[in-house]
């Protein structure tokens, strides 16, 4: 039995505070989801600092155990599900691309409660049921994977070619496995040790980047840093011709030196959310390095401390149930 | 017989002078042109405020005569030529894209002695004969014309699309003008009614901003506003997963909401100079409205009055050399 009342997060103001909700109703065409490890994210830390006016429940990396839904199918499937709720009846949505309805929710972000409580929903159509070989630890990175995937499904990107990677955070870690599986050859440019290492151990060259950065050298970088520095940095270090994959989400207006761009003809792509299918695939081969890249398991009771750690620059801090697993 | 000295325009300190000159040396490979015509571009009122630290003769939009070459065919022919002074060795130049080359000089703006001048030398591999049929105040367009086809040697813009083109300058007007020959549905703003009524004459849409522009509403939008809020106007006038063509150079840092384009997936292309064929088949066909481009005709000698005519806004002022044609 479901019970009426659970535990969730909350953000306001700045602050993270954990309080008792209603279970929530699951609407028509939606599935009660039982939280079984959600992931925080940069975005859930911009949130914390007011991006979006946001106010409520964050998260949308998540595993998950359906208790009830429309589909009998899916009742006790384990699960991941795509962060947007899109109208499915839009131009966007009839082209498979409601992560671009303009009527769209986005879970924990915009208009829909997320994750970062016992209990959520989300539309069936969202999830993914997971097979057995995917650990729950693993399973986390699905939604982070899917969107480190979305750069092959935005361009070509040819095998053997260098690519820089700016940054070695949660993201910029995803995204240099992924490229370096595609078969580019990826150089990680980061300011952490211990997190260019789980780069180092996927086979990616990595570069300490308090030392100069290369300029003018690359036909492809991915700038991953977060920071408003990192576009800026990225654009030096592309070639005339090269292409510059924007992966952070800045929340104030960056300084470009667009003349740069335009004497060098370089292209900039925006890119964000992708699907889950290729990183679904990645995951169950077993081919991402996730083990290394958790930095701790924190119970949900304990939000405010996990919260902590990852805007102290942990690599990913896992929210567990209470009483489950093995803090660390 | 060509004569030792020439009046040549300087520009030092935010200052336009005519001064008495040498006759340049032609090095070998180099023809010896005498200027019959010439376009002020915003680059050049650009240069005059300090761009690249330029102390000098400027000048890049040229009709001229070869003097004398290497090349005894040359020798006689009214020609234009291409900007960009490549090693002509590199792996850029062996791939065609000596506009590139790391090494490269560019007439009248980077290392080589410009155009508004009697006469100037350039390499005899950067010129294009003209056809009889092409006047000299259609063939001094070659250049920016090639800038403004360099959108279609770049990218893929489907015909029957509508694309936004912001701004109705020199360089708004032939992107214009060409995106609307290659058959898109073009949509041009601009602040001057006069500029616009060119615009309209070549079939294109037209709007006066001063009224809100339209948000997320164009697949392709292009930034020919020369200002530092064309590119974030541009921006938000882009659908998702749209395309923004840079086509503004612009000296200062620019502030970009770059959550916007990553969270809408626009790709941001630079784009600068062109090849000239395609604009040479352009002008030869009479397919652009030059002639109303046209907003004075200013004898070498008066130079300084010619760049405060461009400078306060008219559309091509060209130079002319001293006693030859219609002063307007």
């Amino acid at each position: 039995m479901t019970p009426r009342n659970m535990m969730a997060v909350h953000l306001e103001d700045g602050q993270v505070s954990v309080r008792q909700r209603p279970v929530p109703r699951r609407p028509q065409g939606f599935a009660l989801i039982r939280m079984m490890c959600a992931g925080i994210c940069n975005t859930d830390l911009e949130l914390l600092r007011g991006y979006y006016g946001f106010a409520g429940t964050p998260g949308h990396e998540f595993v998950g155990e359906v208790v009830s839904a429309d589909a009998p199918g899916l009742v006790g499937r384990r699960v991941v599900g795509e962060i947007n709720l899109a109208c499915g009846k839009c131009s966007w949505c009839l082209r498979g691309l409601g992560r671009h309805c303009p009527a769209r929710k986005a879970l924990g972000i915009k208009g829909q409660s997320g994750v970062f409580a016992e209990y959520f929903v989300l539309p069936e159509v969202n999830l993914h049921p997971l097979p057995e070989s995917i650990p729950d630890e693993s399973a986390v990175f699905a939604e982070p994977l899917a969107a480190a995937c979305e750069i092959l499904d935005q361009m070509r990107i040819p095998r053997g070619t260098p690519v820089a990677v700016l940054g070695d955070g949660k993201l910029g870690l995803l995204v240099g496995q992924v490229l370096q599986l595609h078969g580019a050859q990826v150089h990680q440019f980061g300011h952490h040790r211990e997190k260019l290492r789980i780069a180092a151990a996927a086979g990616i060259t990595t570069h300490r980047s308090r030392k100069r950065l290369p300029v003018a050298a690359y036909d492809w970088v991915v700038d991953t840093t977060g920071s408003s520095a990192g576009l800026h940095q990225a654009v030096r270090m592309a070639r005339a011709r090269g292409t510059v994959v924007m992966k952070s989400t800045v929340h104030d207006l960056v300084s470009l030196d667009t003349a740069q761009v335009v004497v060098n003809e370089i292209t900039l792509v925006g890119s964000r959310c992708g699907r889950f299918e290729p990183a679904l695939r990645l995951l169950r081969a077993g081919r991402i390095r996730t083990a290394d890249m958790i930095s701790a398991r924190v119970p949900l009771a304990e939000a405010p401390r996990a919260f902590d750690l990852a805007a102290r620059g942990a690599l990913k801090v896992l929210l567990i149930p209470n009483g489950t697993g093995n803090n660390i």
